[in-house]
């Protein structure tokens, strides 16, 4: 619309561009920001500034750090002898929001995705041999997504870390809380497979 | 999460502060801005604080303006005889994406709200009543929200406007697309009240 002021167009469009954002939550988020005024805007603004200027990548285990290190490799009391693998940084806040896993993460930094011109040599693989190499881990769990490219590259970990550490996958199955006639044939047939007796909690790390 | 950095916390925080934006909504939008870097930061804080900080409202018609006046104020081509009093920016702007008025606005700031607090002297309703006596406007549409308060202020703008220039209201009825089915009684009752012959495409302007 050209009967916005500028300012106000050029901050609609900004917003338009965050994931998740259409225009008229643009618009409505727009307005908020204005109504609240510049004190709350520079705060915003200087927290996306330093955000974004000092968060790079902990140089053990790929995820994001603000200096060397990611606060759970920072975390002496994190066990150094387990490592789950996944794909990106959503993946590690998933599992620290399930408050179950105790280990360190490696983050992949994606998936082998040939059709996306993606090999193993994009991906923290090497860092993550080196890791299995130098530290005291003693099992690597890969918990990639359960896509054509997770698979794929789930695969190729367990092939390349084969002989050097014990390596394991997340349990296929029902999800909880799904109702079971809409769950998928293949995730049904998995969890008759993996079934387990009762009173088998698994291991616990 | 305490095993996010700091500033990466702070962030998805300050994001969550927006409206619609949930925490997981919050933690996408964050990686995002993290992954496209400081320069986009950058960007995105300027007109964040340009915006907020230059944004004030028009002295004619209390919309959004960067000036004294507003943009649709500002423009010759709109026709000054017919004014569209709304309750606040969103409703402006909804009706410039509908692209059919071309007269000006009057934003009120809200609905006249007992329960809230709100009186007359709370809103722009003074404002528009000089307009009225200063400018050549020959017809006011009240275009409040079909609410309690909504009406409640349609009401009391036609009684102080009553004498001073020709009042109109938005027309009431079956929304375009809407299944008949689905709509409400009163909806229906006084859309078969204000029912028109054929070929009737009403007052333009």
């Amino acid at each position: 619309m050209n009967s916005l002021p500028p300012t106000l167009d050029a901050l609609i469009e900004e917003l338009g561009r965050l994931p998740g954002i259409g225009p008229k939550s643009a618009q409505r988020i727009a307005l908020a920001l204005i109504v609240r005024g510049p004190a709350a805007a520079h705060r915003l603004a200087d927290v996306l500034v330093t955000a974004t200027e000092r968060l790079g990548r902990c140089d053990r285990c790929g995820a994001l750090a603000e200096g060397a290190r990611c606060p759970i490799c920072d975390d002496p009391a994190r066990d150094p002898r387990i490592v789950l693998v996944v794909e990106g940084d959503r993946d590690v806040w998933a599992f620290e929001r399930a408050r179950r896993f105790r280990g360190t993460y490696h983050v992949l930094g994606g998936v082998i995705s040939p059709m996306d011109g993606v090999g193993p040599d994009d991906l923290a693989i090497g860092r993550l041999i080196a890791r299995v190499e130098a530290e005291p881990i003693e099992e690597v769990v890969v918990a990639t997504s359960p896509t054509v490219e997770g698979e794929t590259t789930a695969t190729y970990l367990a092939r390349v870390l084969a002989g050097r550490v014990g390596v394991s996958r997340l349990a296929t199955g029902v999800p909880v809380g799904g109702e079971l006639e809409y769950v998928d044939e293949l995730t049904l047939a998995r969890a008759l497979e993996g079934r387990r007796p009762f009173d088998d909690a698994g291991p616990r790390r």
